[in-house]
């Protein structure tokens, strides 16, 4: 039995799972099918259902419209309900409709823009049927050959675009504006850093705020310094967590880099991130594309847990002291003592206190569920980014 | 009428054309289709000629196995020649089949390692039907996550897959490996710089060479120094030629650093790459997402050919002078005056001496073979990569 | 005789001279002396005069205190406009003191933040005498290791610090603020990117706006992009124009990638940082460690100029045109074609008519000037980075 | 007490200390003097000799021609033994001086080339009256414009004056040669990749080999896989230990990247690294700019240490079966069970037995050795790069 005592903050956190995360995915190469591959909404909800049930770390799940169209979105909600869960963020797409090969909320032509206004009016009117609070946009737009388009007017177009869908965020609802530093535009991008999408949602007001995807910066870039900013701006709204080694590789969350996502969650404690009412929504956002999805979204939830359980370890006084004093080896070994120190035992009582299994990853093994699912979805068309 | 003289070195210029430039392509979050687009392999090949006789810069076409499989090899050579341009490089393909999902020639699975050879031995009679010198593989092989794969037992495996290949390569043909440094494989790839494919093709002997693609490579890397000594080690044989601003991005050569294209250029000519019987094999490898395609290989072997063009220019004794005095202003600025030296109406007045159009853009727009293509080729499956 | 007309904005084009650039500098590995080297203030300014009189570009010259540090600004004014010029922008210098090894304007010690506020009002003060319009920060504070520095701390204690310095900014004076990427601190900057100096600079009035140095980048930054956004939200007061392969290079302007500098022109001209009374004010900032310094100053107004040259030069019409109908090829197009206009021969022409050499660098090697200054600098100490 | 059971390879790991790592170091910009710190090699060896009493992992300091020049090495050695260490690799040093401006082994000026060869043999007497094994070669060669040098002519000349170098290199001496990807050469190193360096050692003999530099690589470099590779084609001759954010920013090893250590240190064991009569030699190259150095050096090779106890507690049987079955989550898993596993606890248990201090970074602080240095080392030129 571990003797680590894991801090009660621990039980704020919770994790929004993308529901797109449980169909299929690849690169521009292949794409994977695998048994037991969603083909409808529900079926990734159940899915999304089960990494809750195992982990009790996952309690909401995001659509993405138009993937996840459905009829009756109240029926889904109750569906979600039964399953354990909740719907969460609404995520739009306008990147998959021939009329949006020159950009959307950019475009030149100003019926497209319309279009894709429509497009977010019809997400928040989604959102208003399952009781979402945020709206996520992130765009596509962007060129591929310098001179292709102009800069400075896309920029201003892209104002007025927001401008026009944020009028119609409602009181208790959020947009949410991600910003990515390339692809699929290969030569600019309209958000493509942390400040273009805070001077973007600035300009728009309180209920308007960043939404930073890890994966989504330049090589090198310290993202944990992003973090602390945005929280201090007030503006950070929400996390896409993954993981990559090149560029928006979508891996699981601290597969890449543990000690980097030990930073990130520092700063998302240090500057309030975890508090009961943190404006701060942790969401994941991943490719399985080839390991297996379920547990590929166990694994991810379970690393951001225990990463937070490590940051909630450090010695946060002898720290500060540490930091004024100028001692550098001091403060950076109070700091790494965290990160090294083995919570997973802790976790597991943790986990164990309040009827969960101990270990979620054996448990969904020796569930029979993949095999149930595997046996029970045959026919139909596996979901995917296509559908 | 330009006084400036292009030196005769410029008419060994050859440029091969890919099959797939012709079809469509796109990220891996859309593929968005175009009217006129190639159903099939002749189709490719007769917008291939076309470029060709437009610019007289592009003989030959590569050929993709299986999206380019025909039944009867020495009919498609026919046709090519009737075209006026010939068949060239076999490329093989070991990623788009479900059994390759983990590997290819470095699989643990002998019954998959086997099937990738014999794939490459497929090509390789394929190679003896269209009188094709060499057979290109670049690999997709790879691991997404540490811990994945064994990466010496890959390397070994590679090692002794290609050694099964190679046995087959003809006495003039010959074997060239592309390196890669990410995508699709997003942890590690077999092949992932130069040395890496330089150690593999030393080890089989004189006929396996290096392919170059220039969007392969670190943010920052010096893709002329790589030329140069693999001239320098004899182990250059080809290029794939593209540009990119961030990853693998696969646009147009020249478009997104022109003055990167120029000192790789000039480290060519330098090494003897351009030379009547020279090793190298220049050749694009580009996707035209969102622009134009015939219009997108025209401007492409294009700007190879101006470039080319420029480098003729330098004026290589007195660099050397100012090389060996230490003058780097002086020696940088020879460089310069050739790269600055706009040498477009000399090529121009070289193409209107060859019985060329002098301004192939132009008159590939002028001809009304793109609306030509649109009315005709209506109906079918637009080619892509995906078959 | 050229046959080109440049544009008459082209005479607006003023690019101020670091004095820094005339003494000696180099890596942590080696500084490299030369003969000629200036020794007093004096002795750079007479230098920098030289690159104007030769290209009538270069009309002023910034000055780094302590480095320039002299009794009499009034006389080193006069001095100054004697030679030709006039001196520019104040740039402080908070990194070369025992206590600023942990941080200046955002130490955890208030008396060390006081003695960097300190410093800046001393600059101010200095501004007043010399008449200089910007004070400009460029901050070396960062943390080298996870742990070692509470982000968020540092980034409000510059906040005041800079408000501090900021109410001494005269009616008629600025402030701008330098963000870097990394270095000399190689975790974390408390200025890394162009989104923090704006969340600064914006907190503290109109006044305070942010420099570009266009060496301070992550790899495969879209820098033109930041140009047109900071043009657009009315806060990018300066440029610090160099060039790089890789980090800090502080490389000849244009040298290592003369497109980039073809597009972040094209953006300052877009922009309105050309126009009469634009905000934007444009400087050098490099470091010539082993070309010649005044000749190395020459060559980049010069690529300044030429590249300005070329922007002018695009068919704006033509591809406003060609962007709002989705010719990517066609905007391309037009964009390179200015990019590969040779303009040499016109800017020549322009240099005739106005009574400069036609060669600057031509006329400065046949000038007898470096042979003057290296008979006559003899004795004293070169003066570097170091003093 | 831990249960936990370190396998006896561990005792296998010697990690040499450089003897520059106790002097001064710092950036372009500032280097800070530090009290305590060393003015002769002997006393950088007593400092040397204080982090392998302490750790029981540093028995042997690297030397640095001229920075460590003296007149008896015999002497020294002697000294060295007295405390306890042995004297390690020779390191040259071709960039201090002003005919290596242009170059070194590399230089178009024979006489140059001629005067580095003769520092190499000077380095070659010393490791023979040192009983030294290793000649390591690391050159700032390079050109910061391009066309400044003729790169194919370089890489010519480097080959030719490393055959006269390892020539002389004994039956029982190596040539160790170093890459580095950029600084303080910006445009174009000679030795730029492993590949560069592995082709001119291999056109050397046997005792010529590779070493890898952790900070020199182009950024997302996968340096793990170069270990592997190189452990491969029997050519990783050494390691020089340090970890980066962004370039080559020599900060402790581990500090930046902890699992990319692991990662690394997993392919050294695997390839056989840490076996009794292993070819690899491990060396630490840091600077500690602003941390304390002692303390800096003993946190470095504990950190090595730790890690290499977490690689040696993989589970390698169970993680071969998982990567044969295409088990991605599993195989993952079972690293991430070694990197996540503390292991601090046991190697407490481990330095007890071996009569060390459990915590050595705490023995030290007690010891009071640094206030005996800070007292007695007052007066003379404190130890740096530049002596």
């Amino acid at each position: 039995m571990s003797t680590l005592v894991l801090p009660a903050e621990l039980d704020n956190l919770a994790i929004e799972l993308p529901s797109w995360a449980f169909g299929n995915s690849g690169t521009r190469f292949k794409v994977f099918g695998t048994p037991g591959t969603p083909r409808t909404v529900r079926e990734k909800i159940a899915d999304a259902a089960t990494v809750h049930r195992l982990t009790g770390l996952a309690p909401s799940v995001a659509l993405h419209i138009p993937w996840d169209t459905v009829d009756d979105y109240a029926a889904l909600g109750s569906y979600a309900a039964e399953h354990g869960v909740r719907l969460g963020t609404i995520n739009s797409n306008t990147f998959q409709d021939d009329d949006y090969k020159f950009g959307s909320l950019t475009h030149t032509d100003k019926t497209v823009r319309q279009k894709a206004i429509d497009h977010h009016l019809a997400c928040i009117e989604i959102m208003n049927q399952t009781g979402s609070r945020d709206l996520k946009i992130w765009l596509a737009d962007g060129t591929n050959y310098p001179g292709q388009g102009d800069i400075r007017n896309r920029q201003d177009r892209l104002a007025e675009s927001l401008a026009s869908i944020y009028q119609h965020i409602g009181p208790d609802q959020r947009m949410v504006l991600e910003y990515k530093f390339f692809e699929p535009a290969m030569y600019m991008t309209d958000v493509p850093d942390w400040g273009s999408a805070y001077a973007q949602v600035s300009a728009l007001g309180e209920r308007a705020m960043v939404c930073l995807d890890t994966g989504h910066h330049a090589p090198g870039t310290n993202i944990e310094f992003i973090v602390a900013q945005l929280l201090r701006l007030r503006k950070l709204g929400s996390f896409d967590f993954n993981s990559r080694f090149y560029a928006d590789d979508d891996l699981i969350v601290g597969a890449a880099d543990p000690f980097q996502l030990f930073r990130i969650l520092y700063e998302v404690v240090r500057g309030g991130g975890l508090d009961a009412h943190s404006e701060v929504a942790l969401m994941l956002d991943q490719c399985h594309n080839i390991e297996a999805k379920i547990p590929g979204q166990i694994r991810s939830v379970l690393n951001v847990q225990e990463m937070t359980a490590r940051v909630l370890l450090i010695d946060t006084d002898a720290l500060a002291v540490a930091q004024s004093s100028g001692d550098v080896l001091g403060a950076n070994g109070i700091f790494m003592d965290a990160f090294y120190t083995d919570v997973r035992p802790a976790l597991a009582q943790w986990r164990a206190e309040r009827g969960l299994p101990t270990d979620p990853m054996a448990a969904f093994a020796a569930s029979g569920y993949q095999d149930t699912i595997n046996a029970e979805r045959i026919g139909g068309t596996q979901s995917s980014w296509g559908a």
